[in-house]
């Protein structure tokens, strides 16, 4: 029984579930189920060495170390592949042939957005290995979606007849409809296209008309990850088409299998509710939040303590620094309220107020017109770059851990409880040569305190 | 012309107005319409010293501070009474007469609350005048308002045949009725009880029954603030009668006379909402609030950006760390949900994270096991109490300003973007020698943070 290698595409963006996910960590990288990631449940699925090969992540490069470290953190291994600026327009199919074909000439691929969920992964995995035996026959196996509603969201796909395996052979393949049409879909026994698509690699690559352009680039293992991590060049040469057409379209080669484990491409906040556990009252409560006389509503806090009165059906949505109230039914209009927020020019539109970085993470805790306060999170073995400012000195206070700072010629530990002072245009690196997470208290002073008042000198993960 | 004596009673805490408003800051001390709050708007109003003495404020001592700080910014002038717990169940005419009395045997008193608003403070001065003509003459006038609606939430008065400056007998005072006599009362010509009564202090002694008590405990001069303080010893001795009871009773001596210029008690955020310029679509938006597809909303925000999508006639209220969300018409459930997150053990129930000081107010910015940051600002000549820590060592970062520390017997001048450090166990005191306001960055290290880890040695405020 050949395997699947799976392609993760961990590149959208996932803006109808702002203010959560922001450009800075898009959806896919979000616990909005429990404590995982989608990302992280979709690698658990994949998980199953009987069905799947390792996986290979496609990932912009600016979110290659988020990848790495929620693989780290779960334990689980992939490739990554990542791009100067996401695939844009490029199939998603022609990547994914590629990637299966550099790997093997009889590659079986399968692609898996980053950013869904699956209620039955046991079911899940069984669907996957009945495609990959009909796509192993030359097919390209669309999973469909047995539909529940009638979905605007979705595209969809109409099954023809039985080819074996529980496949189907496919009649016609549509774009997400309006709310007639998705109505005839459901009476004409139609599938939601869930995007799940797999393939022999080589009838992949010649039914896309894609040249085998060979765009994975220079190989690298990360610092502080060992994970192997390819640059691919933006996948230049390869079809520029919409990822759609992942989907199967000629009746020839085209087949759909029918999934029943349960699905949604949480688009919305309304598809978080309807997939998360119920409390009282159908009220989904994530973090402090407290409900008086109100059902069927989410709400979900980082931080702040939230209290809804005398609303159904709403989603409250509170982040330290951005808040969504809307009712679910009306929450596919997200996306036009983040355009809103970004016309008037806030922050919050794109950016969180907690930023990944390779070594850690920061978190902007106090800002004002000339001080800033950062909680800066280092991990064992984590570095940052050597590098200066011209507008601001840096006064670190370690609250846990011991930090190894360079300062100009010295190299200095600093143990908990103890402070250094970096001065103006000192050139200086912290590093965390211990065991455990090193946080330091970070509190900056001076004229000008943009993150683009750093000058990277040299740094252990190609920063600069 | 007698002039009225102003008792301004701020003893309230306006949980209807939560997350804003909470026992470390009551509603009375919030800006709910643009940069003052109701307490300041009052002053201005008070300040006309063609009708009006300088007031008197009465307040628990917890507050006496704010009040000061609020009094300061505003450049009016007051006499501050504080007393240990508010004054609870004693009746405010009685504190009202007593006081004063204290100032003049002749005096004309008027007690004005301080959580209210007016909308013409032209007319609410000139309907004060009548007011105190009509209480020379030895009536108890209380200042009734034309109804809008049959509100439950006042108490009525009905008046009865004219006695002169406008002003009319009294046939009947009520409780807050249900709708139903709510909208007996409107078509009865009742007016709602605004709590804003003037009085001849000796005679309403008499009809309180009030023994002249003398509760006026010993004067201070409040550094800082120059404001003349009295302690009171919790006006025991007083009549324990609701405040309800300053409202006239006995026919011969009570009088009432209306007020068109615009009022409420602004018990939610449905007044808040009520009260306010209105933009585009009835929405009314303060601080950081974008509203799509929704109308006549209140969106307020202290520092978080708000979103609110498809959504009309609700209240979005956000706090740095606790918000609430209720359509405007339950509103006046609010103080229900308070009770629900206190059940909860949620600290933001009562406490904001702001904490005002006479010397100045600390923020809380970051909270972790083992360390705290706080943004510490001290006004100019504003000085901490000497005191140490059993249980943390603090690290002290001047962000702006020159701050004077005491650490044992040292005495250090420590300049912007420098630090110092104060080991576990040093007794230290932070003061502001400077003109402008001081502020520093406060990193807290140690096994227990709580502020009841504050020995205080020494006080200028005795508060030890």
């Amino acid at each position: 029984m050949p395997k699947i290698i799976p392609v993760v595409m961990c590149t959208g963006k996932g803006s109808g579930l702002w203010p959560a996910a922001r450009d800075t960590m898009p959806k896919q990288f979000i616990p909005l189920f429990g404590r995982d990631s989608t990302f992280q449940r979709t690698l658990r699925l994949l998980s199953d060495t009987a069905v799947f090969e390792v996986p290979i992540v496609v990932v912009s490069a600016e979110h290659r170390f988020t990848v790495a470290e929620q693989l780290q953190t779960i334990g689980l291994r992939a490739e990554i592949v990542h791009e100067p600026s996401g695939h844009g327009a490029h199939s998603a199919a022609a990547i994914a042939a590629e990637l299966g074909l550099a790997r093997s000439q009889a590659a079986l691929v399968g692609i898996f957005p980053a950013d869904h969920i699956v209620q039955d992964g046991r079911l899940f995995v069984e669907t996957c290995a009945r495609a990959a035996a009909v796509a192993a026959q030359g097919r390209i196996v669309a999973i469909g979606i047995p539909p529940s509603h009638p979905a605007t969201g979705y595209g969809y796909i109409r099954p023809g007849a039985e080819i074996g395996e529980g496949a189907r052979g496919v009649e016609d393949v549509a774009a997400r409809p309006d709310a007639v049409l998705a109505a005839r879909y459901l009476s004409d026994g139609y599938l939601w296209n869930s995007g799940n698509v797999v393939f022999d690699a080589a009838t992949m690559q010649a039914r896309v008309q894609a040249p085998a352009t060979g765009v994975i680039g220079s190989a690298t293992t990360e610092a502080n990850f060992g994970i192997r991590m390819l640059e691919a060049d933006g996948f230049a040469g390869l079809p520029a088409v919409p990822a759609q057409s992942a989907s199967p379209e000629c009746a020839d080669t085209a087949a759909v299998i029918a999934g029943h484990f349960g699905w949604s491409d949480v688009g919305d906040w309304s598809a978080v509710w309807q997939f998360s556990d119920k409390g009282k009252d159908g009220n989904v409560v994530q973090g402090r939040g407290y409900v008086l006389d109100g059902a069927n509503n989410l709400v979900r806090s980082e931080e702040a303590v939230v209290a809804v009165v005398g609303l159904d059906d709403v989603a409250v949505i509170a982040t330290r620094d951005a808040i969504l109230v809307t009712p679910k039914a009306k929450a596919d209009k997200v996306k036009d309220v983040v355009a809103l927020v970004a016309a008037g020019r806030e922050p919050e539109a794109a950016s969180h107020r907690e930023i990944h970085r390779p070594w850690g993470k920061y978190l902007s805790v106090d800002l004002d017109e000339r001080h800033q306060v950062k909680r800066i999170t280092v991990k064992p073995n984590g570095v940052l770059s050597l590098q200066k400012h011209h507008h601001r000195a840096e006064h670190w206070v370690v609250v846990r851990g011991t930090a190894q700072v360079t300062r100009d010629d010295e190299t200095i530990l600093v143990h908990e409880n103890e402070a250094i002072y970096l001065p103006i245009g000192c050139v200086h690196r912290m590093a965390n040569p211990g065991k455990i997470p090193l946080e330091i208290i970070e509190v900056q002073v001076g004229s000008y305190l943009g993150e683009d008042d750093i000058i990277r000198i040299e740094d252990i993960y190609q920063r600069c």
